[in-house]
This record gives C-alpha cells, sequence and structure tokens, in this order.
C-alpha cells in the first residue's frame, strides 16, 4: 500500500525538489530515472534524484528548517517526472503546497485554485540506491572544495577513449588531499592541508561539477570507499559512482628543475592570449611565444587561410636563455584564469618541454602544467 | 587598385560593424556574403552587411559624430570576414585602429603593440547591392514601428510550406498603415493612423525583427518598391527582400458579430494557462476553458500518458451564453502578453469559430485573433 499525503511549505519544497533533480539526466534509459523519488516519514521527506552515477538525497524535516511547515497525514513514496514536478511547484498558486496519492501512481497536487493529477511511476520500479556512508572520511571547507574544483576540472579529458582521463584524481599524501586532472595535454593539480585517511581515487568530473553547484555554504563530509565517493553537509548527500583504472603517474611528468623562469602580468597575458585566439588551426589557437628579454616577448599566431596576428608583450623580469615555443592559446586561458595573483611565474625547460604557471606568490597548492605544441612556422 | 589606409575610434566602429553584422548569416552560401564589406571614401565609410535576402548598410563620417575620429589617408574598399572582423576591433589594445591593405586582399589592423594581418575577400566578388532608396515612402518612429512588430510578429508562421505567411503583411488604407501576421491558426493584427502612400506589401518576419533590433531611437523612414522595403534612420539603412505571393484576404476572417464576451484579469489569465502548459499533447498544450459564469470559469488540460490539470478562475464580467472552447495555450500567451492593459476584452462566437482578444480601453489598435482547436474530452 502506497499511499502519501503531505503538505509543505512550496519554496522549501521547491529548492529540495531542484538540488535533487541536478543529478537527473533527461535522456536516462530507465523511464524511473526521469522521476524523483519522493520519500515520506513520518516526520521527514527524502527526495532523490539520480542518474545511475550520480545521486542526490535531500533530507527536509521541521526540525532542520522551521519555514518547511512539513505536515504528513500519511508516509509513503511516489516517483514524479522531474520536469512535471519542478514546473508544477514552481507555479502553483499557494505558498503551501497539499500533495496525495489518489489512486495507484495517479498523484494530486493542489494550491489554492489550482490542482494537477500526474501519473507517476512506482517506487518499486526505482533502483535501490544505497546511501550508506563509507567509513573513510575527512571533512574539509565548501569553499576549498569549491577552489579545488574550479582550478582543475576543466584540464579533464572531455574524450571517452581513456575514461579514467575524464575524472578528477583524488588522493591521500602525508597530510595532504592532492587533486589532479590531466587530459595528457595539460594538468592541472591542486594541493590542500587537510587530516584524511588515506586513499586514492578518481570521480567524474560531471560529479564534481555538480558538488561544486550543490555545496556553498558550510563545512563538507567527504567519504570514500572503493565503489563509491559520498559528500555530506546540511540536508544534502551527494554520491558518485568512481571511474575505473589507473590513473597515470602524473608526478613524473612534472619537471622539478627548469632552465628558464618568467614572471608576467597574469591579466595582461590572458588579455594578448585572448586577442589572438581567433585565429585557429585545426579549430585550436595556436600561440607561439618568442623570448628574448623580460622586455622583449612577442605573442603571435599564423594560419595559411586567415592571416596571422604579432603582439609585443612586457613581462616583470625573464631568468634564462630566449626561448622559441608554442602551444594551445585556450590551455593557457584556463591555467592562467584558474590562477589568482596580479603575476604568475612560468617556468621552462625547453620549446618541446612540459611548462609551468604558478601563482607568484608563497602559494604553492596550485600547479598548471601545459605542454608546448609542435609548429612548422 | 583597391588601396585603403585609414584610422577609426575603436568603440564607435565596432557598434557600426555590430550593426552591419546583424544581417550575415554564418552559412552563407556565397564566402564573401560573410564578410562586411567596408567602403572608405574621402570622408566616410561605409559598411554593408547581407544575407542577399537582408541588407544592411552603415555610414560613418566625423560630421555626424564627433568621436568618430575617421582619417581617411587612402580610400578603397575591401571585404573581411565579420567574425575575425568584430572580434579584432573589440579586443584591440588601443582607443583608435588603424587599417590598411597591405598587398592585395590581406589587410593589416593595428592597434598598440597588437598586429593582425588578415586575409580578406576582393569587393568585386561581394555582390552589388543597390542602397537607392524607392520613391513611394513614409516616416514612423521607432518606437511605433518596434512595437507593431513585437504585437504582431510571433503570429506569423515558421513552416515554409506557404512562404508568404513567414511574414508581416504591410498595407494602407485611407489614412492608416495595417500590419498583419497569421500562421492561418492565429492571426495578430496592428492598425497605425500614419499618412502613407497606397502599397501592400509582405515583409520576412526576420527581417522586420532585425529592423526592431537596429532601429530604436529616432523617426525612420520606410520606403517601398515592388521589390524590396528599406528602413532608413540617422547612420542606417536596413533594406529587405520581399515574400512573393498574394497575401491572404484575412479581413474575411475576423469576425464583427459576437455572441458572448469575456472581460478578465489578463495577468490572471496568463498565469494559469502558463501554469498548466507543461502538459502538452501532440506537442502542444490544449487548454480547455469552460466558463459558465463570470464566477465560474474552469481552465483544464489533460493528456492520457501525464495526467491533468484544473484551475478555477473568476472574471471581472461575461455576457453570453455558457461556453465550452479548447484552443492551443501558447497562443492564447501570446495574444494576452501582447495586449497591455489590466484586463482584456475576449468576444466568442462560438465553440469551433474564432475568437478575438483585445485591450479593455479605447484603443483597438491591436487585435488577436485564435481559433479554437476541437478535442475529444
Amino acid at each position: 500500500m502506497s499511499e502519501l499525503n503531505f503538505r509543505i511549505n512550496k519554496n522549501k519544497f521547491y529548492n529540495g525538489l531542484t538540488a535533487a533533480a541536478r543529478a537527473i539526466s533527461s535522456n536516462s534509459p530507465m523511464p524511473a530515472l526521469t522521476g524523483v523519488l519522493m520519500d515520506v516519514k513520518e516526520d521527514e521527506i527524502h527526495l532523490i534524484g539520480s542518474d545511475a552515477d550520480i545521486s542526490i538525497e535531500v533530507t527536509l524535516n521541521n526540525a532542520m528548517d522551521q519555514d518547511l511547515n512539513l505536515s504528513v497525514v500519511t508516509p509513503g513514496s511516489i516517483v514524479i517526472d522531474s520536469r512535471y514536478l519542478l514546473d508544477i511547484v514552481k507555479k502553483i498558486d499557494s505558498d503551501t503546497i497539499s500533495i496525495e496519492i489518489i489512486d495507484g501512481t495517479l498523484t494530486r497536487f493542489s494550491g489554492t485554485n489550482a490542482e494537477y493529477k500526474i501519473n507517476g511511476y512506482r517506487p518499486e520500479d526505482y533502483p535501490v540506491i544505497d546511501f550508506t556512508e563509507p567509513e573513510n572520511k575527512f571533512t574539509i571547507s565548501s569553499e576549498t572544495l569549491s577552489q579545488i574544483i574550479s582550478q582543475t576540472i576543466f584540464a579533464a579529458s572531455g574524450k571517452e577513449t581513456r575514461p579514467v582521463l575524464t575524472g578528477l584524481n583524488i588522493k591521500t599524501e602525508e597530510n595532504n588531499v592532492i587533486c589532479t586532472a590531466t587530459d595528457s595535454y595539460r594538468l592541472a593539480k591542486k594541493t590542500v592541508a587537510v587530516q584524511a585517511p588515506a586513499f586514492a581515487t578518481t570521480v567524474p568530473a560531471r560529479s564534481m561539477n555538480e558538488v561544486k553547484n550543490i555545496f556553498n555554504d558550510k563545512d563538507v563530509e567527504v567519504a570514500v570507499s572503493p565503489k563509491k565517493i559520498q559528500f555530506r553537509s546540511g540536508a544534502y548527500v551527494l554520491q558518485s559512482t568512481l571511474l575505473e583504472g589507473n590513473y597515470p603517474e602524473t608526478d613524473r611528468l612534472i619537471p622539478s628543475e627548469f632552465s628558464r623562469t618568467l614572471i608576467i602580468n597574469r591579466f595582461a597575458l590572458i588579455q594578448a592570449v585572448d586577442r589572438t585566439s581567433f585565429i585557429k588551426t585545426d579549430n585550436m589557437p595556436i600561440i607561439r611565444m618568442q623570448i628574448n628579454s623580460a622586455d622583449d616577448i612577442v605573442i603571435s599566431n599564423k594560419n595559411q587561410e586567415i592571416g596571422e596576428s604579432r603582439e609585443s608583450l612586457k613581462a616583470v623580469s625573464y631568468d634564462g636563455e630566449p626561448l622559441d615555443i608554442s602551444f594551445a592559446g585556450n590551455y593557457i586561458l584556463d591555467a592562467a584564469k584558474a590562477l589568482s595573483t596580479e603575476n604568475i611565474r612560468i617556468c621552462f625547460t625547453g620549446e618541446m618541454k612540459p611548462f609551468i604557471l604558478r601563482n607568484d606568490n608563497e602559494d604553492d597548492s596550485i600547479l598548471q602544467l601545459v605542454l608546448p605544441v609542435r609548429t612548422y612556422n
């Protein structure tokens, strides 16, 4: 008997539904997964959305939120298509919405004058999602978590040819959590001092992006098992499957000694590279940087069909032999935008060797690495 | 000899280019039409963009705009791909940009430190566009013109099966200009008191939308010939080809006598229809309106698979026998949004007869007509 009858504040309910629905994919192969599972207990309601990879559970109760005005007449559960559900709850003509199963899966939503009867899915047709928290866990601030994600995730691969590279590798090392993303042409690595148990895992980039969207005010508990990673804070639990396969030993790729160091204004570099990025070769802006001295840097870009650009730039300082190097402009833009200081430090080894970009201050937590591109200018 | 060498204020030039480029279609079959034709005379510059149907000419000179700082060393003309041109001019690192042909069609754009050499197209490869103004003309305020377009254009057909219905029909009658758009299921008609010579023509909806985008401050001169329509104001000329074929005699479709009149709050109607529009049958929200009296109106929507909605609504007044009528919800939304008064007047003849919506005041300039839909509820 899946009876169900409850009332709840419209706006609070809508916010919860929006969060749960973030996990839902519109083209799910399993019909029930296009819906939000509403599981209503005596004194709280659980809203679950999932695309089988990411699952989000939102728990709402009057103890956590006084304005929720949850009043449960009969507990029960039902799955309702998230598009209809969000549309109804957003637009209904009252502050409180009443929801009731009236026949099988036919569910009534009532406002003041507006009333909807929507065919749902049986909760039995929704996959069982285990939200048990793994034991291996640590706590991190949502601000730090968000920073990790925005400073690294763009470097993950968009191609499915090597699935493990489409994720963010997260591992512990001494008292640090180290997060790495790479598509094998560039790499972003963020190290944060957090006490955490030993683990190493790779999480799909899409999951990490949703973590950033959902957790934005309090501390977040992160729990890891060999099967899943779970993020938990306040009313929200987000868990994600993991990417299988060995993550490459990226540390070996990062040079530790450099023959040339350029310190340059970050914004001036971004502007110069951005300006010339409309000239694309094989759909990529291939930018050549010729460094003779701090006062003599030329950024150029050439394409047989379109034409060419050329711009001179001055740096704060340059230490080393002259250098003539080419790279994908969008990689440099991503890397420079993920840094934060007025000037940045770019360390080179040679024309065809990976180079790294860092903040020009004591903060060595974030490292951006880019591989040069061979050109035939 | 197509030499060319001039300097111009970057922002003013960018604004002119943006306007001219509005006519350009990214998938033009004629390569030169992806570009903007820059035709530089002794003391002014003409920027032309076209997709062969819509053509826009922007004329810039120091007399019209003191901040333009146009300085022509050598007149000439060149066609440059609009995407590259807009990108360069928007981002270049100086307030003034210098443009010069350096070899054939290779054109140099110089800022302070940034310099681009872009391959253009020869002006000879650009079609000759005749911007001569037709003699048959009248003047209208840009505000009225913009209102005409936004109150009617949505009713034009999106389907190419009857091309003439994809446009806005504009004709004169006594001292009025009458503009009509219809997809044969609904119709919008706007009448404005303007002194104009006798003509009747149909202009593509896309052209009218660009007219709305480009002309937004002064009076606009509209000139018509059997071949084209031209809009002219300040620095801008926009001209469009016309749609061929006889426009239907729409006046015969508009009933003049009605058996029932509903006066209802416009916003309440919009909200009620919008709320239920997520329930779609054959991709269209088919809404049933059952009117018994001003105090007893029911709006409902039913779909076998999704479910149903039902909402009661009160009107300001209702005069006539009860009515049970169904219509496409989006048509009513478009029509009601194009009206402007707090309450609107809806006049019905019968269940399967077209009905009209008007402002509930003295302003009879705008008429919205909708055909009911047959349902099998």
